[in-house]
């Protein structure tokens, strides 16, 4: 989707620009590694930075596997290795909050109820454990129903749970001596980056080749999914096995996931070859966002519909939120093909 | 959406073909009569006789409706109320056994399990009760969770019992001397129509207006709908309310039931004026069928969900269904939307 252009470093090889772009992404993790420390208790500002912390951690993982061939690999293995372990880490307890907001979200629209306050979604005080039943949707009362008063209430009590979870562990593993090897790693990436042989190659020659491998990949997935389909509304197809006793809905979700891993990968590795984002991509990341944002959260309603002893007006509201947001997968896949067909028809593909 | 036509009965005054036309449909009504008393143990017969029935009901009833004017009000509002209640009473068992259908398909359809034979859906010989919970949706198993399989059980139950008691109140009906009292006047429509003196002006002129007044209400009835929401694909209109207390969902379906309403009593004044079909008018008026259906379809799985002492599991699953036949409102208006559009474009308004 773009052809490799003459960026500013005509005479640098290959590895100096790399080194220069993986010692900026260093810059930034570490200037968000000390936001976070010194943050305290301002719960805001700690989440935000680890945000941007994982952010880093994403960009420096994306350019080690984009461009594997100019470093040592198994030092580039093991390094994406703990950088993908601290992004999973740290991703869990803004993934629980922003999941807890989407259904407690569509339960007030699924009430008619969407002008009441949203719920309290703040990440819990370490160390302040919830109190259980006590959610903000179960007081809402007024037009909810009884069924999606509790449903409410259940998922708020377990994303809840999680999301403390989560967020303890992400605290357990900053102060780890894991993450403190990793924090050295990025730290001595610019200035001790070992390099391949083939890192002595001209810069926008090299690089530009290995972007568009990874350019490629992600056309060939793209290639894979079912656009077609998606691009009928109201096809029906993601809520397809939504009753099925086997999993098979994570199944289509699959492809359609690592779509949006190679996009991300892809964005990444252009920021590295040529700086600044291409808005369609960023858009077209987005709306994959949503699509497992929302496959994760219908996941979550049935999830807690296997509850023991829920009351069977609470299971049907669970059943009523997971059909939404299967739907809102289903959208998410129309919006999808109609950004990429949008993108492939304003730019020739390579 | 059609400019008035000479029709071919230039010199006929509009009593003169307003009387043929019913007399047509009369014939159409007795006919299906005899058919239907001769159906015996056919049901599939009976089935078809009874759908010619309601048809023509239907159609004799409009046209004592757009051509009041013509007629003698209280002569024809009484025959039109008596058509009403002989139209409703046999369709319900027809609107059962489609419902059945519509659910039991949609719960194979979220079960994987499309392939499975369908349900057993002819109406159950008169007398012959069904066997409480031996229902086809029970014995399925496979690849149905435990909970889609008692939901489909349960709504077999449900619906059967409700078709058993239609089809043994449009055999009631059919016997009555109140149908007796309808069919003789069915059969003196033609010959003996109390017309009005506005009966006497000139056919094509006086019955033009009367059809356009008709396709008038349907333009405006439309000009109220939501059509720009409509188009807007996964819009979540359809599922707003889908678990408030109050049951405004049935609001926001009103005016679309009214449209379909209107659309048929405009193709039924359109057939009076000149004779054929409109496919445009006619694919409408389908989109609309399914919409109805699919908020009936909906309504049913929410009842069942609130029978007393059901699994969680069955209630999860009701939910599930539940929200899927809201969608295909959503999707049918969405289609509906389409082909108004595409009719509106093609044929300039009046």
């Amino acid at each position: 989707m773009h052809s490799p252009e003459l960026s500013r470093h005509d005479t640098a090889t290959a590895g100096d620009t790399l080194a220069r772009h993986l010692h900026t992404q260093a810059g930034a993790f570490l200037r968000s590694l000390r936001l976070h420390s010194e943050s305290g208790a301002d719960t805001a500002g700690a989440a935000e930075a680890a945000r941007a912390l994982r952010s880093s951690a994403r960009r420096i993982s994306g350019s080690l596997s984009t461009f594997r061939p100019l470093l040592d690999p198994d030092w580039a293995d093991t390094l994406r290795g703990e950088l993908g372990w601290l992004s999973a880490t740290l991703a869990l307890e803004h993934s629980c909050t922003s999941r807890m907001v989407r259904l407690l979200d569509a339960l007030s629209r699924l009430s008619g109820t969407s002008a009441v306050p949203r719920a309290r979604v703040e990440p819990a005080p370490p160390g302040e454990e919830p109190a259980p039943g006590g959610g903000t949707a179960a007081r809402r009362g007024g037009a909810l129903t009884v069924g999606a008063a509790r449903a409410g209430a259940l998922l708020e009590r377990r994303l809840t749970l999680a999301r403390t979870r989560a967020h303890s562990a992400a605290l357990g593993a900053l102060g780890s001596s894991r993450f403190h090897a990793v924090a050295d790693s990025v730290a001595l990436l610019a200035s001790e980056l070992p390099l391949a042989p083939a890192a002595a190659g001209p810069a926008d020659e090299v690089l530009g080749m290995l972007a568009d491998v990874t350019e490629r990949r992600l056309l060939d997935a793209v290639a894979e999914l079912p656009l077609g389909r998606a691009a009928h509304p109201y096809n029906a197809e993601a809520l397809v096995n939504g009753l099925a006793a086997d999993p098979a809905a994570e199944q289509q979700d699959a492809p359609w996931h690592e779509v949006r891993r190679l996009l991300r990968l892809h964005r990444y590795a252009r920021e590295a070859v040529r700086p600044g984002d291409d808005p369609v991509l960023c858009h077209a990341g987005l709306v994959l966002d949503h699509h497992r944002e929302a496959a994760e959260a219908s996941e979550a309603a049935a999830s807690a519909a296997r509850t023991p002893r829920i009351a069977p007006a609470t299971a049907y509201a669970l059943g009523v939120l997971h059909a939404d947001q299967r739907h809102e997968v289903e959208a998410a896949r129309f919006a999808f093909q109609q950004e990429w067909r949008h993108a492939t028809a304003a730019v020739p593909a390579p």
